[in-house]
Order: C-alpha cells, then sequence, then structure tokens
C-alpha cells in the first residue's frame, strides 16, 4: 500500500502512470490490478510503471480517471494491492455449473457499478452468461439489480414507452409513435440511443429537429406538460452497468449474450419508470432476430421478463428484411418521418407506426380493444399527432414551424441506376447500413440514403434505384462505389448459382442487382 | 496508418505511448486496439494517448515491446487501426456451436503465438473451450498445433519422460526417477517447471544441487550422453502459446479449462520429442484431481490424446490426499531426495518413484512386464541411480560429491508440536503448501516444512509434529502462526462437529490437530 499524490496527465481514456521505483516500496506489481481509493470512491486498474514520467511521490492520472474518483490535481490517493471481490466467486460458481441467487447477482452488479471488477472479470461475467444463460429467476435479478444501480426516475402516473430491438435502417417510427400517443394524453417520455453501428439511431434523427439531451429533472418537469419527448438515454446513468460491459467488454469480443442484452433493455425500462411498453422485434435476413421462430422465443421471454418487473408488455413481430420506408440516415429520416405526419409521407412508416402507437392506445384504455390502430391513424389524418410533434419539438428546444424543405441534407447526391428490368425481391439492410455510413451518417446529419425502388417495385433499366447524399465528394464516391460491388438487391425468380465446369467446383454468381435483373 | 521512430521508455511490462495529437492525423484510436509493424514482427496491443511525453514524431514504447519487435531505439514502426485476426471468426463460431477442423485450430493458434490477438480475444478463446470443451479431434489439432509453434527438439532415439498433473507438496520424485530410467540406459531428459503456486517446483528443487537452464543445443547434445537431464523447462519455448495465454488470460481470471490444460501438457511433450511417457495423477481432497472418477476420466483422456499424437502413455493414480515423503521446500526436498538415493530416507518417496520408473523401464524392454518396479528398485539398492544422478549433478554443472549435510536449509527453525494423544487421519496440502511459503519457499531455497509424523502415526502431547525452516525469523513465526490457527492435521475417529444449544444453531468446533487429538 502506497499514498501517492494525483498528477493530471492529459490524453484519451483510463490510465495510471507511476515510477517503477514506488512498486517494490508500496509492495504492488504492474501485472495484477490495484486499487486506487480517494475517500470513498475507488477504482480497480492495472498501473503502467514507467521511469521518467511522475516523481516517486506522485501517480499520473487521466482527467477520466480524476473525475471517476471525484478528486482534483495534488489530492493524495491510496494505491493498493487488489484481491477480485468477494463477488466473482459467484461469477465462477456460476461459470462451474451453479445457479445465482438474488443477493448474489446484486453483490456482483454492485461490485461491477463501482469499478471493482477488472475487464477480464468483467468478460468472465459476460461470457459465463453468454454460455450458461440465465433462468427466469436469475434474469429477473439481473434485470433488477441493473435498474437499481443507477439514476430512476419517477413519474407519478402510468408511462408508456416502445422499443425496438434493432437492427434494421429505416426505422424511425418513434418519430410518429411518440406524438400519437401524447396527443392521446398518454405519458411517453420516450430516451433512445444515438447510433453505435447502424448509419442512425432516434437520438441522432431527433437531434436534427431539437436537442435531445436533458437532466432527469428537466425530464421529470418537462414531460407530464407536453406527454411525450424523444431523448437521448445515454447522458442519465441509466442502468450504467450495461454501457460498462459494452464499453470494456462487449465490442471487444463481438458476442453479446441475449439474456444480457433483454436485461439491460428491460432495466433500463425500470430505471425510466415505464409501465406499459410494446417492444418491436424486427425479423428476417439481415435484421437482428434472423428468423421468426428465434423473433417468437425471444419475444415470450421478453414479456415474460416483463411481467416479472411489473412491466405490461406485448412484443410485435414486423417485416425486419428491407428498410422500413425510403430514407436512412438522420436528416432524411426526420424528414421522412415529419412528411409522413403531414400526409404526404411513406405508407409502411405510418402502417407500423399505427399498428405499435395503436397497442399502447388500446393498453391506455383510449382506444378499445382492437381500435387502437384506427384511431392512431385518426390522430395523424386529423393533424393532431403532427401538432403535438410540433409542441414537443418546441419543448425540447428546436424551431416548431419547421417545414420538411428546411432540414438540409448532404450537398452532394450520386444516384445508382438499374441496369435491367426485374423486380426487387430484398434489399440488404447491411449494404445499405454500410453505405449510408459510408457517406459519413450518423456524425454528418445530412449524409445517408434514399431507396426509390422497394420490395416488389418493377424496374427498368435507367431508373432510379439508390440516391447517396453526402457532405463530402469523396465519401460519396466510396459510398456509390459499395452499391456498385455489392449492389444489395436481389430480384424474384433469377439464377443464384450457375453450376458448370468440373464436378466439385462451385462458382457462384453474384446474388445482387446486376447480375439477377 | 502512421509511422513512427520508436523511442525506448524504460518500465515494467508492456506499453506503447504516442501524443494524442497524432490520433486523428494517423486515423487511429486508442480505445480499439492497434497494430504496431516493425518488418516482419508485428504487436497487436492498445495506446496509451498523454499530452507531453513523447514528440508527434515518436512512439513511447516498452523494453518488452522493443524486444518483441526486434527493434532498436530510433527505428521506425507503422501503426494501423487492427481488425480482429480471421481466425477470431473461428473462435466464434465455436462459442455459437460449431467444431473447428485442423486448419481452423492451426491459423488460431499460429495468430496468437504471433501476437495477433487482444487480451479480450484470448479470454475469449479461452473461455470458449472453458464452456464449450474440445472433441477428440479438436483436442488433437490444439496439442498439435501449440508444439509446433514453439520449439522443438529432435533426438535420434526413443525418448522417454514422466509427468505430474501437480497439487501436492513435496512431490520430489523427479529426482529419483529419472536417475533410475538413466541409470538403465533410457533416454529422458526431463524438463520441469519453477513453482508458479507451491512451494517448490522440480526445477527449484533441481536447482539447489545445479543449474537448470540450458538451451536447445546444450540439451541435445549433452542429454543423449548422460542419458537424463533435470531442468527448467521455462527459457526453451516450448508450446509458447499456453504460456501467453497464462499470461494474459488464465492467472487474471482464475479458471483453466481442463481441456486445454491437457493440450498444453501434452504440447510441450510432443515439442520436446516425447516418446514415452508415464502421467503421474495424484488424487484426494486438497490436490488438483480430487476424486478417482474424475482422475479416471481425466487419465483416459490424456493417455487417448497420447495415442493420437504417437505417444505411448500410461496414467496412473496416485495417492494425494497428503505430501509426499517428509520434505517440503527447495532444499529439504533436495536433501530428501538425494538421502533416498543413498537408502537412507523416505521409504514412501522411494516407493512411488520404483512404480513409475519401473513402468518406464517396462516401456523401454529394460525390464520384463510386472518386473520394473523391482529393477528399479535394484538400482537403487545397488547405488547405481546415486551414481548416475551424481552424473547428472556434474554434467549439468553442479557438485557431483554433494552430502546431505552440505545443502543449506533454512537458519531459523521452530516446531509444531502435539497437543494431545492421536492417530494423524490427514494431512492438508493446502495448508502445509501455505505455511512452507509463508516461511520464505520457493524463493528463499532453504526454507520449506520437515512433516515428522504423518498419516496413521501416533503421536503424544510433546512429540514433533512439524518443524518450519526459514532464513527469516518473522516468516519463520508467520508459518507458525498459520499452523496454529489451521492445524493441517485431523484425527481418525474424532469429534468433527458438536451439536449443542438450540435447534438450527450449528457451532463448528475447529477441524484440525488442537481439537481432535
Amino acid at each position: 500500500m502506497i499514498v501517492l499524490k494525483a498528477k493530471l496527465l492529459k490524453g484519451d481514456g483510463e490510465f495510471a502512470i507511476v515510477c517503477p521505483k514506488i512498486l517494490k516500496q508500496g509492495k504492488i506489481s504492474a501485472q495484477s490490478p490495484v486499487k486506487i481509493q480517494a475517500g470513498e470512491q475507488s477504482r480497480v486498474t492495472f498501473l503502467n510503471a514507467i521511469e521518467g514520467i511522475v516523481s516517486p511521490e506522485t501517480i499520473g492520472l487521466s482527467s477520466e480517471l480524476i473525475n471517476k474518483l471525484h478528486i482534483k490535481e495534488g489530492d493524495p490517493v491510496t494505491v493498493i494491492q487488489r484481491k477480485p471481490p468477494s463477488s466473482y466467486d459467484f461469477v465462477k460458481k456460476k461459470a462451474y455449473g451453479g445457479k445465482w441467487d438474488k443477493s448474489e447477482v446484486y453483490s456482483i452488479i454492485n461490485d461491477i457499478s463501482k469499478g471493482e471488477y477488472t475487464d477480464y472479470e468483467l468478460e468472465m461475467f459476460v461470457l459465463t452468461q453468454f454460455f450458461k444463460g440465465l433462468d427466469t429467476y436469475e434474469l429477473e435479478y439481473v434485470t433488477r439489480a441493473m435498474a437499481d444501480t443507477g439514476t430512476k426516475l419517477n413519474f407519478d402516473e402510468p408511462t408508456y414507452d416502445k422499443h425496438s430491438i434493432g437492427g434494421i435502417p429505416g426505422n424511425k417510427v418513434s418519430l410518429l409513435i411518440v406524438p400519437i400517443v401524447a396527443a392521446a394524453g398518454l405519458l411517453i417520455p420516450k430516451t433512445s440511443s444515438r447510433a453505435i453501428t447502424s448509419p442512425a439511431g432516434t437520438a441522432d434523427t431527433m437531434e436534427v429537429l431539437a436537442p435531445v439531451e436533458f437532466t432527469k429533472e428537466e425530464i421529470e418537469e418537462i414531460a407530464p406538460k407536453v406527454r411525450g419527448m424523444i431523448m437521448w438515454g445515454g447522458a442519465l446513468d441509466l442502468a450504467p452497468v450495461d454501457d460498462i460491459l459494452i464499453k470494456h467488454v462487449k465490442r471487444h469480443i463481438g458476442v453479446d449474450p441475449p439474456d444480457q442484452m433483454m436485461a439491460a433493455i428491460i432495466a433500463k425500462k425500470l430505471a425510466l419508470g415505464i409501465d406499459r411498453l410494446v417492444i418491436d422485434l424486427p425479423t428476417g435476413r439481415g435484421a437482428k432476430l434472423t428468423t421468426e421462430k428465434e423473433a417468437m422465443e425471444f419475444g415470450h421471454d421478453v414479456v415474460s421478463l416483463c411481467r416479472r418487473v411489473n412491466i405490461q408488455a406485448e412484443a410485435v413481430i414486423t417485416h425486419g428484411e428491407q428498410p422500413l420506408g425510403h430514407a436512412v440516415g438522420p436528416a432524411l429520416e426526420a424528414q421522412e418521418a415529419l412528411n409522413t405526419l403531414m400526409g404526404k409521407g411513406s405508407s409502411s412508416v405510418l402502417e407500423k407506426s399505427a399498428e405499435i402507437a395503436g397497442i399502447l392506445l388500446e393498453m391506455g384504455n383510449v382506444a378499445p380493444p382492437g381500435k387502437g390502430y384506427e384511431l392512431a391513424k385518426e390522430f395523424v389524418s386529423s393533424g393532431k399527432a403532427l401538432k403535438k410533434f410540433r409542441e414537443i419539438i418546441e419543448v425540447q428546444g428546436g424551431d416548431p414551424n419547421v417545414k420538411p424543405d428546411d432540414i438540409q441534407l448532404g450537398t452532394y447526391t450520386g444516384t445508382y441506376e438499374a441496369h435491367r428490368n426485374g423486380y426487387i425481391s430484398r434489399i440488404d439492410n447491411r449494404i445499405i447500413a454500410l453505405a449510408a455510413k459510408t457517406a459519413g451518417a450518423p456524425e454528418s446529419k445530412g449524409a445517408g440514403i434514399w431507396i426509390h425502388a422497394k420490395q416488389g417495385d418493377f424496374v427498368k433499366p435507367g431508373d432510379p434505384v439508390i440516391t447517396v447524399y453526402s457532405d463530402s465528394e469523396s465519401k460519396l464516391s466510396q459510398a456509390l462505389n459499395i452499391l456498385e460491388t455489392y449492389p444489395p438487391f436481389s430480384a424474384e425468380g433469377s439464377v443464384i448459382y450457375r453450376i458448370t465446369g468440373i464436378r466439385g467446383e462451385k462458382q457462384p454468381t453474384q446474388v445482387g442487382f446486376n447480375d439477377t435483373m
């Protein structure tokens, strides 16, 4: 153990640097984790022991660590060699075939939220769940424990929400559902994410029209008045353990335990104080859930989890084989949503939004059973949903009179045209997402893709199929190049493989627009 | 991508520090792994981006990294953001339920040996094996691939070996088996490990009598002449992938996949060119294998793996409930081994050594089937094994005329005595090991424990039970304190729990020497 003075080292991420001399003196090793303590706060990390950077009396800490420890430069911190937290024994117990009880789960999640686990131990926790799964009880405990270790919002009335299990581009339905449900008087304070791997998260899209970052207190005050909000949930510290697992493990290993993902989603809803929820499960090739069977199982599991934590929930399986509507990318999607609320948008966007909003209206007894969908469409056709949307935009700090044409799209555009006759049978979500991201989305709000021809449409040579928008000429041409190289379309009834030549040699023809139309 | 000049930063472990300015310029992030390349060599690591340590043209590298890259200060290195190696897809395939074929396993092991995996990916590899296990084919491929990615030794004749699956203190049998087998003319170039968690590895014990570090070339030259050697295997780079996994993952997570451990053991034998092998499986409470069933399964699996890689092997289940012989700790064990070869040592050490050596003698057709044990004992009683041991000590650079009393033991001693009458029923390996390590073993060669009374012995109050040796008075008293607090003995027929007072309240009496005799 040794006491050192904190010295701020500016830089990127989390690091702690000491002079190698102090290792022996403090009986600490740079090869095993240490705990850095300052009053009530502590962090477990690995030291870098490097000569000539800090004096033997000081420890160089990144601003990230200084903030987490709630200290300022010059403050003393204690560095001790750390033993694994006792809750880590519970992780190992499950790895060896045991089960978790409630107190064990709380003890693990609590230690993780306090930063007591190394990345190695966090990965062991994630992978134990991945390989062993969680039973009904464990899933409930993990969900509750995650919700209880972060910010919790309180509303004095039933609160509504919808959630999509991501994976399809262009899913801008929240920008319609929230105004419809709020227009009916129900409270729907919707938090959403920014894009992590997709071209636009709902928060990115809404941000084209209004700010999306609010504190817990602001939301608790504003939402009940206007009845709906569309915000970024990331700054609220809702169920932060999942964010820790994403940052420290999941994005490094490329697997995400389905049970853990489910727990994280519902934990955030619990923390937000949600009572009634519709879960949208886009299903099909290229979506997160690829088969109906898989989606049915996931849906049943998530609804049953909701019941155990007192959320009334319904899951809906929706078409996930192609992007929703025509627009992909923040500005294009915001424009399409606004147009749809104005009665001149995409019918698929309107239909899906009305279906989901309708279920919420029925849950809230605003519509009789089976009549929610119709009522939702009425809220749109009457202009009430649009009016509510403009109120929401205003209360969040945007321009309530915004017109679709005011929304700024990427200045460079290029269009990919059909080379032959044919019917579009499928549009590959992954290629569309990749092209939109290559064009600059979501960082560049105006970047994205407009899909002219969708599943079932007939195209002739020269017909526009996809238009790419970008703020950069080189990104535009890169995105178009992706579409030429991996055409995201295939057409019904077309040849997929040609079997030629010697037996055993399979020559795949390219599955895509060029070859099959 | 960016090219930077290497600058040596002295310190502990592996680190790379850049100026934060270069991140944007090189399109690299400190949050994702990078590959640092220098000619043919490369390492995957995470950058620390810290202001004010290195100039924007340089990258600060630890000496460990500079050595691994085979560069010197001032040399240019290329830093690029790295994508996961394509073999990592095979790891994920197995995690999701698939199987590995031979080329996939080789591709994974090869990438790991080249340093292409991050610690996160290595942990995923280890835990996938832990949770999914390896089938017969996969186990063979992992074993062969691990052997093929390191140093390989070649001998022009059949080569013999024995291996203990660790876990019991005082297991100095290699110091007898090697001379016996070599005295019979068979070639037995035994590599062994230094203690990691135990009070003495065979290499630590042999080092009391002679140096144990040799190069591949020295071993290939010396061993065939003297017929036997007892060396440290650590410096030989045999199957180095396991060392990478231990250093980067296993010691951080506290689990070791049994299949992976088995593959690593046999891979090292393969790399060493071993043809015939006896595997010793000490079994019982306090040993690595606790039940006979477990040991039988492990034994069958390891023998069948050996057959697949063309090693003729036999596994023997041995008593693992108490330390072997009386001595624990490098100097005490070396002394006991030497005494036993001189005919005045411990009968249990002699018996076990003769049993295992006897099997090797039968494998080598030096003894007819069923007669190996007797022949082994003859080699001891005739003094031939002792003579061979002195030859081995000499050729390795030690004093061939060493007498047991020449061996220096810890200068401070203290004896734990019996408090009551009783028969010793069991000696707890873990407490003995802990006390010996607390006394200073294996770093302090003279530190250790001498067990006077073993299983089945009758002791009266005042009889010596354990003597502790140490080079430090305070360590001695700490070690004795452990023995007083957790007496490592229990006695047959004695009370284990006393049930007193109110129902539901269980008051455990201490299970140990004090209370039960």
